[in-house]
């Protein structure tokens, strides 16, 4: 047993948190819900066939006849008001957009299944969409191809109360589901800043990673089962609620991170965990290099002038906050987040979230989740003495109830909000090293210099456990979001970032796309990380169950094949 | 916090385990290394073609340009010798015997490509051997496929002591790697009864689950990355050690549990948890009914009166304990595991491991593993309390120091070892409903009478989280090992076993393989848990990826195309 000490919790984490607690909650006006962000007076998107070298496919155009069967198949969902079809034409960025006529709305896997039937036998291009929140143009016609829906697929078919085995269509929305699932003691698995849009469809199409991937994984250990539909309309049944189940291939793992090009998933039956008993957050500040303490003046421009200088001073000291808090919370760390000074500044500038503390060039964010309040709050404060008495940690803020946690994990989830409003974002999710990867962020700094409006990095450590008996070790590989903010578009920022940012990440054996998926945008780019006996073998899949290439064309492979 | 309650240890909990240290360790002798487990006098074991109704498919024959050649490319490693080949032409439940020629023991991924490359020009079947371990005869030649062992290719070729990444040839041993890692503070996430033979490449193709699922869940999440060879010598490098890479689809996954059929695992790259600060195990006997409690007179025969009456009484206390630990030790349950009066009474008869607490219809093993002893031994202390004070646990014992936490999972994990030893076995491997787990043992007892020797049930709970707030609960689904033995193999007996046990499974919604897998022994009742449309999906890629059908022939996909 571990000493019983008295908990020496420092006062500064018991304040509250300053800002009125309306500015901190859900995003709400135009940007709530993503897919539908433009707001009136914002210029329209240039169409992705204009701004990238991109060639339509020989598909067919869609008939009169087609609407007719179409309308036959899903009454009253066949969309062609050229009004409605604006916004599931361009993507959540607002950086491509696609001239679709045509948008259906099915409601069950029959319909999906008729649907498709009818397209392959056309040879008509087909875009499933679900909420439209992805980063990498995958859920946005390039031209003409009819967008599928999942919108109207929004159905719980069965939770088991005991297990937490959920089996749902593939349009639920995130949040939805975490409610439902939240009411009945349980969580989803994932949790993205997008939940309030995205379909869990979608996630496991593009086999989203987000917040809560540190503690329960990947989807391709949480969800049991799928069914989808294929390219000619054949339904697939793998949707088995089982934890274990060794019977031959486990083909629904083929479909998870796919974007669609394989198959249409129509239904999902994934594995929820207990919800926790005790969650607490720590928001803090890590160590600031003297030349800007708090008690240096407030910087009057971005970025902070302590970023600008190489070797970016202060993510040591992040990397080894994880490490200690690795090492001492053990079972119970369920996030670890860090943030940039620029994205603090972001955040309060374009949506009016004060910081909680002291200014810094970095802010961590770390959750626990339990089962033992007073064992979760005895580790969590050993922890908190510990990176206060060693000066690892110097200022910070703590939460356990619901309203205070949101509103510190707000600061995280919507700086991407924050940035798509910040201008136009050239956005970036690497895996790296530990060890290099924040010196991407100050290397295009130093690159693009006044071209960009602000360059940011933030991203989830945690990719590795630590070994618990070293205070100071480096986990292994970690997650940039790296983006870069202009006024506009320019052809001559997009070479000065690519293919450098790519050649980068290669250099160090990182990956081009850690969680964001590849899409219309990174298809191109999988060369930095896939060899090209990989690259023969998508190719080989796609053809064999997608002999047409109708699914999701101009996505997720590369264009030359 | 918890109030601060001084800990009431059932003194039981305290008192040491009897029998001797040594008759507890790893087992000795003939069946100290599964594949090689035939004591000398052993009946020989009947030959696969002419037990069962199987056609050899129509592959060329090993020529001496043949064995020239592969002399030429593995120099010293062409085992033509016939009693060499005796071994690993068998299965170690010795049901099975192939007629393998020739056996090659390559030392690096590129022997294995130029092998497989010969072999594709050739039309040489070739039958993958890991530790030859399997239960369901994946690992032995059917009729005379060329032996590739992985033997030889047994090297650590790196590993990460921070993040914990292990990359290795397919050919290392798990107990070896598992004390390897362990030197350096990490586990491996997955462990076997059969950990001292079996291999880890076999382990990932065929999704090996195992006593550690519970905590670190499937191979397709902790693979990280997989080298494979692919029928026709294609070297496939999807041997990233990224913890997130969602770059396109991943290929890797259609490796893991295929068998050998699609491509030949030759190195693995996997994520090891950090090693656990503190491990308790305790061993109880759950309530038991009056009829049969520690008073009454010792059974005469097996299995115990109480078993075989109708309804299982005993079994309800074995789930209410699992939903009632899972509750109280959230986090920290690394494993639940039950076996039956029956396995003891073996584990007793055949391997003189004595029972270590009174005797019950039914004994629970509960493993905890966390960071902080003190808080675990709180939590652990608080449910055992709880359950001896309710009346739900009436006997254990309890160990923390690794000699007698050894011991105690050896009365688990021998119970393979001690059936083999009681005659001919016929294995069944099941996911089934909780609540109707334990019915098909008593089921079973009934419809075979004295036609069979013994019929046990052992196996893990757990597949599901249950809700914390309610004591009695029933999981989702769990994995039962259901085991029948008999002098001899007998096609009567077999009639009668099959295919009652898997449309009783189907019945359940159940799975007919959990975690052994297909191999050659299921291919013919995966309908019963798999759609058509899945087969058939499973036979294109088999197609797409090894199309003369040379790997692994006669496993894992239906002979019925």
């Amino acid at each position: 047993m571990l000493p019983r000490r008295p908990l020496a919790w420092p006062a500064w984490l018991l304040r509250g948190a300053p800002g009125a607690a309306g500015s901190w909650g859900r995003p709400v006006g135009p940007l709530a819900r993503r897919g539908c962000c433009s707001a009136p007076g914002t210029p329209e998107v240039p169409l992705t066939r204009e701004r990238y070298p991109v060639r339509r496919l020989p598909f067919s155009t869609v008939s009169k006849q087609d609407l007719a069967a179409f309308e036959r198949i899903v009454p009253g969902g066949v969309v062609t008001d050229p009004e409605a079809l604006q916004a599931p034409n361009v993507d959540w960025l607002r950086t491509l957009r696609g001239c679709s006529k045509v948008l259906l709305r099915p409601r069950t896997s029959e319909e999906v299944s008729h649907i498709l039937r009818h397209c392959h036998e056309r040879n008509l291009a087909v875009n499933p969409q679900g909420g439209n929140t992805g980063m990498v143009g995958g859920s946005v016609p390039v031209f003409d191809e009819i967008i599928l829906s999942t919108a109207r697929m929004n159905r719980v078919l069965s939770f088991h109360s005991v297990s937490g085995i959920l089996v749902c269509q593939a349009g639920c929305v995130l949040e939805e589901l975490s409610r439902y699932v939240e009411e009945r003691d349980f969580i989803m698995p994932l949790d993205l800043g997008a939940k309030g849009s995205c379909h869990i469809g979608g996630n496991v199409a593009t086999n989203a990673g987000g917040l809560r991937f540190l503690r329960y994984g990947s989807l391709h250990g949480t969800v049991l089962g799928l069914e989808v539909v294929l390219a000619d309309g054949t339904v697939l049944d793998c949707l088995t609620s089982l934890r274990k189940d060794n019977t031959g291939y486990d083909l629904k793992q083929l479909f998870i991170g796919s974007e669609g090009t394989l198959g249409i998933i129509t239904t999902v039956s994934i594995l929820c965990p207990p919800k926790p008993r005790a969650v607490n957050v720590a928001f803090l500040v890590t160590c600031v290099p003297p030349a800007c303490g708090p008690g240096s003046p407030r910087p009057a421009r971005l970025p902070h002038p302590a970023l600008r200088t190489p070797g970016c001073p202060g993510f040591a000291e992040v990397l080894q906050t994880f490490s200690t808090c690795k090492g001492m919370l053990g079972e119970i760390l369920s996030a670890f987040e860090f943030m940039d000074a620029v994205c603090m500044q972001l955040v309060g500038r374009h949506l009016h979230l004060a910081s909680p503390v002291q200014e810094s060039p970095f802010y961590v964010l770390i959750e626990t989740s339990g089962s033992n309040a007073g064992h979760d709050a005895e580790k969590l404060g050993h922890f908190l003495e510990h990176a206060l008495g060693s000066g690892l940690v110097t200022d910070g803020t703590m939460a356990t109830d619901q309203r205070k946690v949101k509103m510190l994990w707000a600061l995280r989830e919507r700086i991407t909000e924050a940035l798509s409003r910040d201008g136009y974002v050239y956005k970036y999710d690497l895996s790296l090293p530990v060890e290099r990867l924040y010196d991407i962020v100050t290397d295009l700094r130093a690159r693009l210099g006044p071209h960009a409006k602000h360059v940011v990095g933030y991203g989830h450590l945690g990719a590795g456990d630590t070994d618990w008996k070293t205070v100071w070790t480096l986990p292994g590989d970690g997650n940039l979001h790296l983006n870069v903010t202009a006024e506009a578009f320019s052809p001559s920022l997009l070479a000065a970032l690519e293919p450098h940012v790519y050649e980068w990440t290669a250099g160090q054996q990182g990956s081009v796309s850690a969680e964001h998926g590849v899409g219309f945008r990174k298809r191109d780019v999988l060369g930095y990380s896939k060899p090209p006996g990989a690259l023969q073998l998508m190719q080989q899949l796609k053809a064999l169950l997608d002999p047409k290439g109708i699914l999701n064309p101009y996505k997720t492979l590369p264009s030359q094949a």
